[in-house]
């Protein structure tokens, strides 16, 4: 059956705020060092950096028409999340669709499947992490759902979950969890900041992190 | 039996022009969403867009010597396409093989294998789209065919087809449909430029295109 | 058994510039087409070129321990290569090691797993060369060893090897043949150099080279 | 937070029994055709058909501890289902670990991961689904988590979810749909049983399935 | 455009029946070390031999409705080849479709995608050569050809060339070459049998094709 | 430089008859977890277990010739160990080099490449553990190196190594240290008897290997 959910929660903007200037890596530590998206989703250029909630979208290997669908769901802030049913490459979305959706308020793209129209979309400040880069288009012809659960580059995702990404990759923290996870990932920045300091001053990570007691019993031996 | 074809046909200068200026995307829709190379083949550096007629090589895995052959056959204007007879990823092609392809006029290479030496090339600004980048050298003692039909990254591809490349992939239209593909190509970015405006004015995909009805049609509930 | 060894040969610092300068390509020709790692081991940032001793680190998979052993056994000059005892692509590596690494004179990490804070890495010009970008992190549980055998990407690599990376990837000269090496290379750039300005001025390969008998003798056919 | 769920819901034995016997194929389809696990998932030996009730592992790349802990979690007809927290192929489970959940009632393992020992597993009859088979053995230093939701080979997994797992693959059935799904498989494999006879007897799909309308409608041309 | 192509030129089937009897290897050896199909292509099950003419297919990704338009032009002894027009490894296939090709005469199925119930299509002595095993459907909304020029699994393929296949792979050779191939074919294996016999009594290939000069001659050193 | 090293160590045959025994999963634990080749080495048919000395060889990409050069240097109870020197799946060897190996006592071939005429070869009894299955033919033009240290799938292996090789795939043990490591093996075969029957009989590894306070002690909790 396809649906399409129309209400779903969102994560409180200053949350979502903070959670992405933390940055991937530092919140999916924060989470217990889960959600983290398969390392083959890449950003299509570099240097941006999103948070937002995510408007999923479930559709069929080469087919797009669920994400016109999808954009009249789009809140300003939110961030569509593609996962086609069955593995493809295509080019789902161009720069059409990137313009559609920046009208619409959208912060950004994450695709287990192909984009295309990749210099414009650099040139719009439109970001997009996908598996692929594809001028290979899509049909119009069967339909998927919009705002359901789904399963992106191996993370579950539902609606409303907040997504970060960055050029390390994307994560995604369940709605529920977001300020929780934002209250920690502050908490880490602050301790790295110091640890980062020490370090570059030449201390060393087996001093400070007091491991060189745990290596020996462990066995490790200095030849 | 090794050959190489000397006399082969090219496009019209003009119709091989606009199909570059349209580039990949629009060129793959315009000819029915058709004669996309496999993704894999990227870009060495962004911001390339090129079009010519290929000069096509068939070579053995490992071995790079009919690119000197096939250098003798380009024309100004051309783009080399090599496939290897099987799969290989080594570096057929460095900055001297490129300092000799851009004496001859040559627009570009399309390598279904590697490439090195890519700062250079990119300094050169000597364009490649290939499977991958690496040092690894080749040898020169066995025999392949120049300007023959090939399958180049799961398109088929002869000599004298315009092959299109931009950072969104590459693209192959037969050397006898690319006036055909040229037209309905201009037509077709005439028609999206119109659409891009209602877009970023915020007008929807589903009213433009009209998709309400077909897709409560075909079923989808709004929940 | 696992061990740290603290003494490892390394090469003259003047040979190992002359390698660096000479580049992974050149490199890899001058000591008999060997010697690169394979092609999936990419730079994070493109531009960068060193060279410089090899601290190898054996790590298990998803355990990045060794590491902070391995920083303390660096000398300025010296890179980090690192290989996971099985397949792995998680973030073994970021920006507060990088600045552990970089306060002990370390030139750059090759790692046949992943790396995250790219951007952080990118501005602080720590290049890598890495299987995958991924924000994913490691625990500190399972100890390896430093500065013994490894294979990584392909290659062997021992303790005080000569590691060469630029933009065409990576490879490795064993210590002792690392002056022969540099001194071959460094011929073979000369000669480069002649051939370039011929080819840039038109002349072919086929006749540089004196090809065309032997490709003749060998069955070629024009046509 | 590591945690070991003990309760767990479970599917009728009736209607598992009834997804057992209509097999993989038919039983995605019957749900909608959802639910399959990615294709690299494949059976160790072929001709096993099972259906149980999962018993989800969420464990660290490399360390198999979970596996233990979840074996004590088993009911007689329960099937284990693995899922690594990063991308990994070690040899999780071998003959030792069969051989205890065999006495535990447990139908098979399926596992995002390596397996090995597979000559015992076969002569046991013990049947597994699994992206590897590697003798790479695991580690037991770190916790994960049994009976949680995972996601394992592209589909996420709740305890209690019924799988089903043959040549074909793997599918999996959520709780709570059970019972409807096995209705409707049961519906689906006596229609096809009628559809048999008559392609079986020369009559095409083309009419059985009327379709020669629709393709003229679409545009289909005979030439 | 969409198109069938009704009428096809076919070998003839003294010739097919020969290429058949020489096998993949042997058959691609004959016809200059060309027309392999990429390894991937495995056959659902081992010990199947054959050789037909092709009837190719080209199908949109996750739609097979053209596999039922492709089975009407099947004549005694064809073999169907699927090419899907992007990457896609969803099971076009079955056992009711298998049950339809089998009574219109079909040999077996080439497909450069996936295929299911490969149980049942062992049962039936169906062979399939395929990229995937995949329980995963497919929907029937979108029009591809029939017996069209198609690139399969890299080796273009058109309507009428002869495919042969065993565990080794497939091989397709063109309708224009089959006779001369078929007869170099035979001269090939006459050829093998005598040198088998001389292996297996100990003489060694060195001698046998006195490779020792010119291993001398290249530089190959003993020590 | 390319040799043919001629004398090279072996281990006694009663050490090589003992690892092969114990089997890959066994010997790799008790030589410290470590040696196994990369899991995509699968044996071309199953039920075979190998053990022998490497008789290692380099070989160019498509170039099968040093493969006859080694087979001159096999003493009975070697196992030819193939890597090319970069990736390739060509099929190196088929039925007639096989019996020419077997006519010199050569119990298997271990190829990080391809392989054909596997049914012929599963026929005769030979063993082989590939990456690929391949008809794709080779060339004899380039020289490569036979018992030279090479990297085989992940391994380093030198010439006179212990190879042991089963259906859970392939393990290297160096020369020097077959005699320790089978000792190691056998005790390991009779541990894991006892407990075999120990977990036959019901009982959990959480309380034969004591892991309960641990797993306390880690943090897990129960729910």
């Amino acid at each position: 059956m396809s649906v399409v959910v129309q209400n779903i929660p969102r994560a409180d903007s200053a949350v979502i705020d903070t959670l992405g200037r933390a940055g991937v890596a530092t919140v999916h530590e924060a989470q217990g060092r889960i959600g983290c998206l398969a390392s083959y989703m890449r950003p299509i250029w570099r240097g941006a950096r999103i948070a937002g909630s995510a408007v999923t979208i479930s559709a069929p290997p080469g087919d797009n028409w669920m994400l016109h669908v999808a954009i009249e769901q789009l809140q300003p802030g939110d961030i569509l999340v593609l996962s086609p049913t069955s593995p493809c490459d295509n080019g789902y979305f161009g720069d059409l669709l990137a313009t559609s959706a920046l009208a619409r308020g959208c912060r950004g793209l994450i695709i287990d499947a192909g984009v295309r129209d990749v210099a414009d979309l650099q040139e719009m400040g439109f970001p997009v992490w996908s598996k692929a880069i594809s001028a290979q288009g899509t049909v119009k012809e069967t339909l998927g759902s919009v705002n359901v659960p789904i399963v992106c580059a191996g993370q579950a995702v539902q609606a409303g979950d907040v997504i970060i990404a960055d050029d390390d990759g994307v994560v995604v923290v369940p709605h529920a969890q977001a300020a929780a996870v934002a209250a920690k990932a502050t908490e880490r920045l602050d301790a790295e900041e110091a640890k980062r300091k020490r370090l570059a001053a030449g201390e060393l990570g087996l001093d400070i992190y007091d491991m060189r007691a745990r290596l020996a019993e462990k066995g490790l031996k200095y030849i």
